[in-house]
């Protein structure tokens, strides 16, 4: 019943999100002997003026 | 004071989502005893590209 | 598909809990046209010591 | 390692959010000894119609 | 600057989220080109009392 | 109704888990017009075997 939610940037292609659930579902699967079917990923993107790493938004870090 | 969250496929009409937070409110209060005013809900929308079952986003399952 | 995770305090009984998920679920295929089965719920108990309304934690307020 | 989601409604300027991840990070960082660059903050900011008090979106609240 | 969070079931041993960690961030830094110090993972597990399918607790499933 | 949820290592005292959510409820109200009734935080401690960065759980960092 694994279910997973991930934070990544605006801006990966169709393809490479594609790539990241299937392999991300079958490292859960291999390391935790669960089934594929029970893997749910929740995919959540985020902006540049949405995310923060030491108080400065990424839209103004260098 | 409950506060929930519900991730739900995008494609709802807003009829429906008046009538889901309104129910699963009711349904919350009746059950923990909870005042009405003190449950919050945040609805988070996903596409289809957002989504996966089994590493398989659901924008390519049949 | 929908998915909701649950903030609620400590303190409720099983029963509670029981009848919590049983109604909300119903209410959310009520709502939805969603089939129960699709339906998850995630519940996360907090402590008063791990919730804050106004700058308090709730094991401060009176 | 801090991290942090702050759900929002949408209508703030980008000058309140620049305020509002500088600030909350230098408060975090005062209270927990951290480090600013462990840091991390997540804006999610939500439509009058994603956010329901007592049963009622707030789209709907006068 | 992907950050995931994993919702599992409690019972699983300290070697298997040993695994799950470095072959899930492995399977992130193929997908996404991202660098593995920037893949932050929380884990969150759950007591069987605290998850429902189709309206039911799991300790209450056969 | 600005809703937080903090993610924080486990062994913080009470004392600065006060001060966390009282100043950075301030740092909240401050930067966005906000009431402080409405500001509400959901602390989320985690252990050092709960939380990994470059595949590595913390418990096993240097």
């Amino acid at each position: 019943m694994p279910i997973l939610q991930i934070h990544l940037l605006q801006g990966r292609t169709l393809e490479q999100k594609k790539r990241l659930v299937k392999e991300v579902t079958e490292a859960v699967c291999r390391s935790l002997d669960a089934q594929p079917e029970q893997v749910r990923i929740i995919l959540a993107e985020m902006a540049r003026e949405e995310y923060s790493i030491a108080g400065t938004l990424l839209s103004d870090r260098p």
